[in-house]
């Protein structure tokens, strides 16, 4: 079917692209600085989390059971923190470690684990010639990023409504002895927003790898970020890998990240037995012991799976308004033109956006020319090639409602300028 | 000199040994549990650090200058715990990133990045065949854990009183273009406790490697950390560097594990202006951004480099008495047999013991039976291999002074009774 701008005459398209160049000229003129570009919690998600701040003072017991907060030792984390982490990620907490603040620093040391000292009793993967990872795109550009700083080849795949394409995925993993790892985000991806479905799941847990020393990343970053009214159900992975008779396949990765404080969460990893006693070892030799006030202040903050749920219905009040924004911005400007489309997530950060082909790195050039930074188009997609050019990943937590109805206003006049010289070009 | 166990006539050697196993029956019965395993502040230094805890509240302004502290960013770490940082390894802020609580984890992820992204635009070392570390011995063992964990060889050189021989060191360093590193701690050496001397620091700066991507990995962990009337005095390598006209050569590390709390302090690491920019590049990639509210507690607690002393005045009158008590019980003991010597540090946390050949090995595995747990003998080697089977690390911080008083008891009937056993066996 053809689009709105396809039915225009060349006069009326010349005409609509002279009206949509003056009210870009109008936005220039006001000289706007406006931030779309990451997935970060707006202050006043952040001021949620401060009555955390008094939960430790002077006089609060340094112990946790048997453990000692304030000097070495317990090197999986604090019974408590690993405790709440196994909660939100309904697992044992005998396969949970916590360490650190950043899940993608976790992440990076089990690839670089991979690479150097091998997984499994495998050879590191750097004594294996080339490695490939797989990438559901459009994806998350720091994942890329990691495995790309190594020189390990990002192989993307499609990324479909219920996840990444598995017949794809599992020729790939099951014959490609080179595939050692794959990067997901299975709930609430980013930035699509999907969440896979069980039957995607399940496929994964069946994978028979070619490699023995291949893993999937599961990424499960915004395992308790719904802000609508329905909640996404993910299947827990490893139920399926029961089910389905397989072991050791999966590092499972969350954070409080966007629970409580954005650099200054809590960190965990899960995996099987046997990957855990491996990762521990690896760990043993990287740190001594972990950072341990902030995961004693989390667990008493947080207290448990009830507890990170009323905290994410706060951050939801806060959330759900910017997404609903962004529909019903999108919706008015763009709904009736056929020029683009966009996905309709429950939960996580990210709005993702279709342009017509050629159109992404255009949009966000001149989105950054008019003064609001979105992300660089093709961060998505690995080495930041999208190669239709048309993903553009739209972040509307951290303005407020103001700035970013500002934001998206221009958003569409960009969009719809870009779209009809693309199509005036075309003639 | 003989000893005085060499002195004596067969039939006393054999009823001094006999009288000594009777004092380790004695011993065995008391069913001890003491360990002088770890450098492990004791709980009253960590209790020191207490008030940290009060620092930050629900109502403290979560600003640094243009720092947000409870959102993404900083990646360099907080511009008050940098300045804090650099105050106490004398260099400029702006060549510090402050960044997590483990130094140990910044080494590791620095010999990672040599490994497998490459220093100064050389080839990742594990395209470069055999990769060598210089390892001044006796040393700290995690260091040549995280280099021999990798396959790299780890190559014991000796440290002699004022530091690594740096006749050896220079030999390998600048015709062997294989060696890529070295483990240093310059100050109240790791179990030594000596410093090393203005001429060492400035051989190791005027060093000429071989390898254009060999980097001297200084571990200054104790540079506050003299428990006695003096403070040793560490010439600063940054400025040894400039006066020989080098650059670009050593990565310095340093942490308040042991100011604050282990585990839980914070750590940081400083380099040449192009070492910094390579090392940021690397960051960037593993982490989003550094855990905050840990160094805004820091910095505020702290203030600067004389809130620093004052702290670790606190921390000396805890410490020396240990130390003084470790003194007079060696001395007592075993001052006038000639069979062992051991250090008189300054600072830091250890003391070095050296016992006859082949002893070391015994006098732990004693100990543990007489329920005194020491750092395992060998630990201070390469591959746990001490070529004499000497060394024993004395570790008292941790220890009450009349359980510390209670383990040197044993320690020294330990001592001579392996002596006495290895001088009757020789005959």
């Amino acid at each position: 079917m053809p689009n709105a701008y396809q039915l225009l005459s060349t006069a009326e398209l010349d005409s609509l692209i002279d009206q949509l160049e003056q009210a870009t000229d109008e936005i220039r003129a006001k000289g706007l600085k406006l931030d779309m570009a990451r997935g970060k919690p707006s202050p006043e998600q952040t001021a949620l989390s401060r009555p955390m701040l008094d939960m430790l003072t002077s006089e609060t017991p340094l112990v946790d059971g048997n453990a000692i907060i304030d000097n070495y030792g317990t090197p999986d984390g604090l019974p408590c923190a690993r405790k709440l982490a196994a909660e939100i990620l309904d697992v044992d907490p005998a396969n949970v470690i916590v360490n650190g603040s950043s899940s993608l620093n976790l992440m990076h040391d089990l690839v670089v684990n991979g690479l150097t000292r091998g997984i499994a009793g495998q050879e590191p993967w750097f004594r294996q010639g080339e490695i490939k990872f797989l990438c559901p795109s459009p994806g998350y550009d720091r994942h890329f990023a990691i495995t790309a700083s190594f020189g390990i080849t990002n192989v993307p795949v499609p990324l479909l409504e219920d996840g990444p394409d598995m017949d794809v995925v599992a020729e790939l993993v099951e014959n490609d002895p080179q595939v050692k790892g794959i990067w997901c985000v299975p709930k609430y991806a980013n930035p699509t927003g999907i969440t896979y479905s069980d039957e995607v799941v399940r496929r994964f847990a069946a994978l028979k790898p070619a490699a023995p020393d291949f893993r999937i990343f599961w990424d499960n970053a915004y395992a308790v970020h719904a802000f609508g009214d329905t909640d996404d159900k993910l299947l827990n992975i490893f139920e399926a890998l029961k089910d389905a008779g397989n072991d050791n396949l999966v590092y499972e990765f969350a954070s409080t990240a966007k629970v409580t404080f954005p650099s200054s969460g809590l960190a965990f990893i899960t995996a099987s037995e046997a990957d855990m006693a491996e990762i521990r070892a690896a760990f043993a030799v990287s740190r001594v012991s972990c950072e341990k006030f902030s995961q004693f202040a989390h667990a008493r903050f947080l207290r448990d799976l009830d507890g990170v749920r009323e905290q994410m219905a706060k951050h939801a009040t806060l959330v759900r308004p910017r997404f609903e924004l962004v529909e019903r911005k999108l919706t008015e400007g763009l709904g009736d033109l056929g020029i683009a489309s966009w996905t309709h997530p429950h939960g996580g950060y990210f709005v993702s956006f279709e342009g017509p082909e050629g159109s992404a790195k255009k949009i966000v050039s001149l989105m950054k020319e008019l003064g609001v930074i979105m992300t660089g188009a093709g961060a998505t997609w690995p080495y930041g090639k999208d190669p239709k050019d048309t993903n553009v990943r739209i972040a509307p937590t951290y303005p407020s409602l103001e700035d970013l109805g500002a934001a998206l206003d221009v958003f569409v006049v960009v969009v719809k300028l870009v779209a009809a010289r693309l199509e005036r070009s075309s003639r």
